[in-house]
């Protein structure tokens, strides 16, 4: 193993228990070096776990091992796994939805159950509710520092049983395609959706086009303009609107320096629809 | 020491105020690793500031050194120690109260006052209002890389003139319990009251049980309900309340899934009472 | 090169992006030490990037590599340039005026234009919308990791067509000095000016002045009241306001454990005018 441990939950950063799973690391060995891909997932929120642990976690070495725990399950049947990737690297994780992204886009090789027996922090028999503590950060601590193998997490887990989300992906329709608005670029208000720039391409597209953007909630229209597919932000003039490939490879609408998602009053997940077409 | 520096303030993360702390301590020593508990304490809050420090302390290794800067009276007499725990760790902090629960559930073994005249960033003398960076910070990186010892940090500091705040804890009352709720799962709203799982446990309350949850803003009802006590949220419906016992070993209260604290508006210290009881 | 690389961006902390950036730099070298500067400067203002990084870089060691990225102009032709300063230190930005306080207050040695034949993140070459990954993290890490050395990082770049933005500084008015509310001490809403200390105490001001501050919002006087100038907030009572120099060294007003821009509602930047002079 490579000695990186990378953090996600929904935790938020203002109380000690981030500190708390640190500590727990670094207890199991010094030479760990822990990183955080973001605790700011919205709580109980487990599409937005699985898609943001697949937007970063192609940049990372190999023998990288992550601890994600989104959570609302902590304390009923639901299952602690460890699932190692086709692309060699290990994710720690309660079996509820967070390996979604990462089964269709990347692959699962193999999947293990913790043995709670054997991989629980010591003395912490009583802790209901913590398991990110005390099991998940505990877990992959000990993985990551080969103080323990992949083998000694716990028995093979059928990969088939693994619990997974319904992705919508993307539809051809006439004249486009059809895709979710399926999260935010927080910070900038940009709409991600889940048409692939490939599905996209496919379609004819070129870069300098207008394409017909309409948006729909819960099947009512609330958006449909015209809106010009560039390369970047910079094609557009301040406060105009763009199509355009984002970071994930995947189509997004921004409004150039402004808020898309707050100018138009966008929302995120299924109830959500946005088409692309020629008109 | 283990090279393990661990910084807590109430500067927020919005400015380059942590990452000068930082970049003080690496200038002591590269081979430190930095590490951040929260920095967002709430401004100026004390109690918040003593009792994150004592929910994360307990997980991190013997001779971690934590640095620790809430602190209104920056340029006061307030005294600048460094404090070794009975658990073999340092604190280095303002003497304001910061210690207040590590005195109480953990203990104190030695105190030095941090002297001024060696244990100051070079040429920061005209610097008034940031003893974060310019005390703090580059006292606590000197000591926790081996640059300085306890010793040199100063004279011995007498433990019994320590400012301590005054906990409320939690009293016996007829057919139950009444503490205080001291703080929020910031995150997702719960009530963490002061209320300790054994003293609870003591009134012979069982998993599985309605108890009378009553809570008192300036001594007037402002919540009285029977609330099922369960190990977990799951033991509850959705945006069902429960009583559970929380990750540091207190009951809280909590609105699986929603945010109890918002939902009833409740707030946290000693304005606000919480009792547990048989009907 | 000493291996700390320390990033700075407007893109916040909520989504996987810095993360991916990480993911790179570990992938260039795990031996490189990732710090975070702050990814909270507000979206597309590159006035507080460069104040930021100049407010946190004299704090660090030499040949610390600095990877700062607010970048509006992504996918135009501003260029992405490694800057050398004079006190030995490297910042990978783009070239848009983020390189301002730096060059007025520290001094820049030598600057490089990335070339990104050779600078890019294999197989990224699609990717139009997130240099901060793609070429910045990339880049940085390769100096800082010594995998390539400066002259590699591409031409000699001129230094007199740097982009600057024009800093407004201090100006001497008759019985006191006149700046700019720069920017706030977020955290605590402190207003800090563009008035070095230096040029405030040549006008003769004492500790335990009482000082005439006005405050011009587009030239309309906003507020004008008599301040104590005082060592640190301790000097005055609580909600009382404060003039004192702040941990940059220069002047800053303060409502001591209140926010005095909130208090007054005062703005930052060019519209905001502040004098101090003797009545």
């Amino acid at each position: 193993m490579n000695r990186l441990i990378v953090f996600m939950t929904d935790f938020g950063l203002d109380d000690g228990a981030i500190s708390s799973m640190e500590g727990v690391s670094y207890c199991v060995s010094k030479e760990l070096n822990v990183r955080h891909l973001t605790h700011n997932i919205p709580p109980y929120n487990i599409f937005d776990a699985s898609y943001r642990l697949y937007q970063a976690i192609g940049y990372w070495p190999e023998e990288t091992t992550f601890v994600c725990v989104v959570d609302p399950g902590v304390g009923s049947e639901r299952k602690s796994i460890v699932a190692l990737t086709s692309s060699n690297q290990y994710i720690v994780t309660p079996d509820n939805g967070t390996l979604t992204h990462i089964d269709k886009y990347i692959g699962i090789a193999e999947v293990r159950e913790i043995s709670e027996k054997t991989n629980r922090l010591k003395d912490s028999e009583l802790s209901y509710t913590f398991h990110g503590r005390d099991v998940y950060a505990y877990t992959g601590a000990r993985l990551a520092s080969d103080t323990i193998t992949f083998e000694e997490v716990g028995p093979l887990y059928d990969k088939d049983k693994l619990v997974m989300m319904n992705l919508f992906g993307c539809k051809k329709i006439e004249n486009g395609v059809m895709g979710l608005v399926d999260i935010l670029d927080v910070r900038f208000g940009s709409l991600w959706t889940s048409i692939p720039y490939k599905d996209f391409k496919e379609c004819g597209f070129e870069i300098g086009d207008d394409i017909l953007v309409e948006i729909f909630h819960n099947d009512k229209k609330v958006y449909s303009n015209r809106i010009n597919y560039g390369k970047s932000f910079a094609d557009v003039g301040i406060m105009e609107p763009l199509i355009y490939m984002n970071s994930t490879y995947d189509m997004a609408v921004a409004l150039n320096q402004g808020s898309f998602s707050q100018a138009y009053n966008i929302g995120t997940g299924r109830d959500w629809k946005i088409t692309m077409t020629k008109k």
